[in-house]
């Protein structure tokens, strides 16, 4: 399992990072080279209409679906969702050696698109059949559309893979933690409890457009000012009404035109905040909201903002799933594993509206993610996998 | 010279305004016709070896230079530079076509680059002598250096036009105003008393790129929450210390590496201030550096601050043509003309320096520049080029 993770880590690999984004030249190889992993692991395998590579055990059913996604961030890691993908080819290997789990099935996704290169979730939204086709008109940031995506890498027309119902009993997926939890309390396991929710705005500041020299300072619209006041100002309320957990982000803002001698005549952030409650998540809502129109109403820059697509809802995972992968953690790491909710976004959000789901996570060295310098300790790696496993063949046959 | 002037305007014409940064392929274009309008007014005329379109009278001196700059901003007002280029060759027909004034000598100069959009005044300061080989290497925003700009466009190992100190007696530069004090208190013509100077800091953010979910709050180190912070600090402490006059901006920043679900690792912002004293602008660098250092003392995020090239000190207009310029205006638009500073940076900070140099001005509508929707009246446009004509004229019988 190491040699296939480290095998898939050269596609795409820039340091001890990789960039293997959607649908990208090396995405799609990585791709080809994983329908071969899953082939010889015994599945029948292709990459299906929406770019999933998609194993279908050749057992009957009943069925777990284990998988993670195999592309990355602009600047990723090495093991952010690659680690789940080898995880599921792995566990596919490992119960058909066993003679005890042979005939159980295991059916591995490597789900398109989680990151949100051009839309997020987009494997697993459209598994569920809950990706409307006006979604393929969704852009990159480089103005491609999905649906010109598929056309470029061929697979516009190929059949998409679905959920089965009288085959699918639940859902499993194993991932880094991205946090520091894990590796603060001494804890070598995390079995998720719930996945956060998440929602991301778009605001949009409105001043004029001016000479940087010849304008005086009273007579400005300044929409550069606008942005980092806003910035400032919703930092305090939004800290005022955060619960516990509540996360909230700042990650890419413009002042344009953008030239140094040049009076911003607008500027736009992006403001995105996950809560395990809808109710945190409509306050925050709120407060933007209020916060762009009293800012509007003192002037001199107009500010609106509104809610960017696909929201993501809260997700509770399956209690049954979680307790048969305790029961396995607590066989291989006794003590030392956890229950904790997920603060990141994770295909099995979507999964789990569709099927029991339940997640796996393993620690992450220094807490750090979506970054060149993401890592976690091999001895991790490899005690998630086989507790994974064993939370698989034990539902499996718990449930045969 | 209008209907020459909405000629040069079609070139890179984009609405009402233009779009011709220096050393494009229409700014070249427009470069041609600027060699051939000034060889038709009786000049000797080619563009030079840093890309000044310069025509040289063919009568002896004592000689005025008279001209601006014709390239624009990333997205440019049409009259901004041109103006003043074309007021040059209009000046030199004119004063050809009147036998009292044929024998006067004026060469007329199209500087190349003063918007910077590689290195700015390029043209004046090269003219000047003080355009060091080592500023060849200055680059665009699109990473071309001026050395490659030049081998590109043809003209590296092309001769450069500069001083005659036998010949040179002074230079005229006529321009929009950019602002609205003329405008505001319903003048016709500005003779500027004297120019700001102009200086640019970059100020530089590192903080730990991580993932915008599960990453905690108290653990961020948020270079973009950084800069907002720093933003809105800055401003506090500059209102406090600016003079009558003084103006800044902050046309440009940026977070990286830009993603909504990626906390800002790193983050930039470009601080640009003008003021004619020397010391308030010490006070303006100082302020910065002390807030920047400051912050980094307070975490979590470290921020610097430095000087960007090219400082430009203020500069005084020379007294004599001054007064040449308002009597001449005084005779055109009596009580409505007057004396003021300019708070944008013109090539005559550079020529000031070195010969007298003096500067007219007509109002600009909206006291907008820099913009698509820059614009004068016409009526203005032609009474600033008449008493500049005079001005000029009066300039060369006086000296004679």
């Amino acid at each position: 399992m190491l040699a296939s993770l480290h095998e898939l880590r050269q596609f795409g690999s820039r340091g001890n990072g990789v960039v293997r984004p959607m649908f990208s030249e090396i995405d799609m190889r990585s791709r080809a080279w994983l329908v071969e992993q899953m082939q010889t692991a015994g599945l029948d395998a292709q990459i299906d209409g929406v770019g999933t590579v998609y194993g279908r055990s050749r057992n009957a059913g009943p069925a777990l679906i284990i998988g993670s996604h195999s592309d990355t961030q602009p600047e990723g890691g090495w093991l952010d969702g690659a680690m789940g993908v080898m995880y599921g080819i792995e566990v596919a290997r490992a119960l058909r050696e066993n003679p005890a789990t042979a005939d159980l099935a295991v059916d591995v996704a490597a789900w398109a698109d989680e990151e949100g290169t051009y839309t997020s979730c987009l494997g697993s939204r459209s598994f569920c059949g809950v990706f409307p086709d006006a979604d393929l008109g969704d852009v990159s940031a480089a103005g491609e559309s999905v649906g010109d995506a598929l056309k470029r890498v061929g697979l516009a027309g190929v059949s998409r893979a679905g959920i089965e119902p009288d085959r699918h009993v639940g859902y499993l997926e194993a991932h880094i933690e991205q946090g520091p939890h894990l590796e603060d309390t001494g804890k070598r396991i995390g079995v998720v409890t719930s996945i956060v929710g998440i929602r991301a705005m778009q605001v949009s500041f409105v001043g004029e457009q001016n000479h940087a020299g010849s304008t005086p300072m009273p007579r400005r619209k300044d929409a550069g000012v606008a942005l980092f006041d806003f910035g400032v100002r919703l930092r305090e309320r939004l800290m005022a009404i955060a619960g516990p957990t509540t996360v909230w982000t700042i990650g890419n803002a413009r002042l344009l035109p953008g030239g140094e001698s040049i009076i911003p005549g607008e500027a736009w952030c992006g403001v995105q905040f996950r809560d395990p409650s809808e109710a945190v998540m409509d306050d925050f809502e709120a407060a933007i909201r209020a916060l762009a129109d009293e800012m509007t109403t003192e002037g001199p820059v107009a500010v609106s903002a509104e809610l960017r697509r696909n929201p993501m809802p809260p997700a509770d995972m399956d209690p049954r799933l979680r307790e048969h992968l305790g029961n396995a953690a607590e066989q291989r790491v006794p003590g030392e594993w956890v229950e904790m909710p997920s603060a990141a976004i994770h295909d099995a959000n979507v999964m789990s509206e569709h099927m029991s789901a339940a997640m796996l996570f393993i620690p992450s060295i220094g807490g750090i993610s979506h970054d060149f310098a993401e890592d976690s300790h091999e001895t991790d790696i490899v005690t998630g996998c086989q507790i994974l496993a064993d939370g698989a063949a034990s539902i499996l046959l718990g449930t045969t």
